[in-house]
């Protein structure tokens, strides 16, 4: 049995304004019906494949189990790290989990953004990973090039790969063009995916060899974590003291017991909006298109409509990127997908929202937008999953007016519970004590009109909360 | 006293997205802080001016005297085409209304969708082409060129401009390249600028010789015009017998007593998006921006985000125009700005709202936008002005929520009527008759929420209505 271990921490700026750090790219649908992140689960199960282990960051804890649920797989251990600390110490923490049951299981670690044509192909490749693996190798899966690509890492190997796992020879960083035309030409070079197999055991020795200063705060974070409604939570304190690094910097490049395998079937790391263009794939001229797009005349474009309702029309246009949704639009030249990251930070400089975050909140309960916001006044649409409840809570500085469009809610109002079906409502007076919850079986959606002089999240009292989440956390 | 004509009926698609056939673009604040046709009422108004002959379709009257009256200027008279006719037949009914009270009445005819930046300068310039219009003359004004522009019809004076009027030699058609670059050369060519003035019986008396086929039904029209709400409504049934036709073909390229006066300072047709960032201003890399922006590494581009809450990225573009708004964004090689409309013909083919409609509609009493529709609800913001009042109404496939979150509103449901102010709310069950008012000072703002089987605008009986408008005609 291999343990699929997916690390989803991350989150990068390079494909804003679809992802962004409050739901980041792993978590969106970006090229098919699935997330990344299902898909990148859904391929790692069968009769060879353990449930997950997840590793997450503390926002993210709900939307990977609703994801994988929503897929149809077990959530297994979904690992929690209080910050974000690169790759090493998270498979670190899963490698010493693991290691505690069985210093033999194997480790299938692998990034959850990535796109994989043929999940059987890639399985295939998987488990003729599994001998050298369980000889106590690292192996590393390389991708047979396609073109000369400057943008990734390259694998040396010591032979041409084969059938099997070869022995690694050396990383190679990123290269100029001309050094990735020979390695294309050469034969026995492979791009690095970043994607590895081994036993926890065998991770653990390499970690504490090459990374001693991880073992001792990696170890108490793990001994001090917390069970907390199901998930894991690496102790804050101790992951404080944890280095950041990379799992390549920290551990593979300084490993003398690499192997890699080739995967000869298509991957992309959608990297970038040059990369997911080449994904989507293009018409005859070039073209890839999403969503509601009228493109008149366009050459080697990417144009994207990512909100429902946002029309986006192109004209005359060669080489540009466009993704357009209803609060953040970028247009850029092809050649400069990588500078979008640039444009966040500015973004974040001058306090605009769109940088981070959306219009859309996802909460453990479901999620809510906000429709209208007035100085005084504030419209939100809420819509709350089957059998969830949202905090008993009161506010200070606003009034509510509820009205069940969909579904019904059991709605508590200081003493006074009841139950309201669609086109049904309910006044919460400034300071009443109340709950919504959904009892059916299908989403409720109610139409929340605030009223008053201040209306953050923040003005929150919570009385009682299933999600055990503290006063003044988001509601 | 001259009497300013103002031609605002058009609705061209060439400035798609900000400007659509429901709400175009001389309503809007393209360049400044007015709109374009609130500026060329304000442009001529003073000691010489008498209240201005508006114009305009159906769709437009109540946001002609709403744009009027902001702006402190006399409405005047407002002449309504039943539907689109072109420009001899709206400026021949403005001269046969203002010969009824006085042949020799000095009209001077514009558009309301130009840009003109020195007011001061153009009315001067009007003064000076009085003698010849009182003299029997029709003026047109041409505009000195300031480059050999092939997008504008030119003019051939028979002598180089003074300070009085000169013969008109003939019109030129847009011409190509080379023509213009001679034209610009030679000193005795002026751009046309479709705005003319001539007395009203100088004005009859043309068309009666070069377009006679007008003469009867356009009178027609004038003779059993209605007035309606302040308006004068020409008659649908006479003016349906009116052909289509603009006033340079019917009459100025016919006539042979035109004379011309030069303006000489800054004029701009905005006919296209290419004119109006030439408009805005650029900075040194030649980019005009507008609204949340960031412009990384761009040249000759226009960026502007038309609606709050639009973050506007470009990244290393040149030569391209965008205009983002929540609902639709263009992204257009600058090249191919005329394109637009091509564009627009294609969402209208495929049944996109976009094309040619807002999220907010206008009405007499208001506005309303909608916030979020599904198929069993609809949520609407609805801004009511003071003293204005909804008709009485009823639906029957709909009940109502209403919660005043600003102003205070007079509610009727069936025999009630009560006063609510901010942060109460009212039901109104399906069936019932209501009407909402505004009998406060200040603008009362309402969110509604629909719920129901059928939510179209369609869905409306009328029991009093002091716009007087039908049954089932928008509410």
């Amino acid at each position: 049995m291999i343990t699929p271990v997916l690390l989803c921490g991350g989150a990068g700026t390079r494909l804003w304004p679809i992802s962004r750090k409050s739901f980041p790219k792993q978590f969106v649908p970006l090229t098919g019906e699935q997330s990344l992140f299902a898909a990148s689960a859904a391929r790692l199960t069968g009769p060879d494949y353990a449930a997950p282990v997840v590793v997450t960051g503390s926002d993210f804890r709900f939307i990977v189990t609703e994801q994988l649920l929503a897929a149809g797989i077990d959530p297994g251990t979904v690992l929690i790290e209080p910050s974000a600390r690169n790759t090493a110490p998270a498979v670190l923490a899963a490698a010493l989990m693991l290691a505690q049951t069985d210093p033999d299981a194997l480790m299938l670690v692998a990034p959850s953004d990535h796109a994989i044509s043929d999940p059987a192909v890639f399985r295939a490749t998987v488990a003729r990973a599994v001998p050298a693996a369980k000889a106590g190798r690292i192996v590393t899966f390389g991708i047979s090039p396609t073109h000369a690509e400057t943008g990734y890492g390259w694998l040396e190997l010591s032979a041409t790969a084969g059938a099997d796992a070869v022995p690694l020879s050396r990383f190679v960083e990123k290269p100029d063009a001309a050094a990735a035309a020979r390695m294309l030409e050469a034969g026995h070079f492979l791009w690095n995916a970043g994607i590895f197999l081994f036993t926890a055991a065998t991770f653990v020795a390499a970690a504490r060899t090459h990374a001693p200063d991880l073992m001792a705060p990696v170890e108490a974070a793990l001994r001090q974590a917390q069970p907390d409604l199901g998930f894991l939570r690496l102790d804050p304190a101790a992951w404080d003291a944890v280095p950041s690094i990379s799992v390549d910097y920290a551990v593979m490049e300084r490993a003398d017991n690499l192997s890699v395998v080739a995967y000869d079937a298509g991957w992309n790391d959608l990297g970038g909006w040059d990369a997911v263009a080449r994904e989507m794939g293009t018409d005859a001229d070039g073209v890839a298109v999403a969503g509601a797009v009228t493109a008149i005349d366009c050459h080697d474009t990417l144009l994207r409509s990512d909100s429902d309702g946002v029309e986006l029309v192109g004209i005359g246009l060669r080489d540009i990127i466009v993704v357009a949704m209803d609060d953040a639009v970028l247009v850029a030249d092809r050649g400069r997908a990588q500078d979008v990251k640039i444009a966040v930070e500015r973004l974040k400089a001058k306090g605009a929202l769109q940088a981070e975050a959306f219009a859309r909140d996802h909460r453990p309960w479901g999620h809510f937008e906000t429709l209208a916001l007035d100085s005084r006044f504030q419209v939100k649409r809420i819509v709350v999953k089957p059998g969830a409840a949202l905090s008993l809570q009161s506010h200070h500085h606003r009034s509510e007016h509820w009205i069940v469009v969909s579904g019904t809610a059991r709605v508590t109002v200081d003493q006074e519970v009841k139950l309201l079906t669609e086109n049904q409502s309910v006044y919460i007076p400034l300071g009443a004590v109340h709950r919504m919850e959904n009892p059916g079986k299908v989403p409720m959606v109610l139409i929340e009109v605030q009223t008053g002089a201040y209306l953050g999240e923040d003005d929150i009292i919570r009385y009682e909360d299933v999600y055990a989440r503290g006063q003044g956390a988001k509601g």
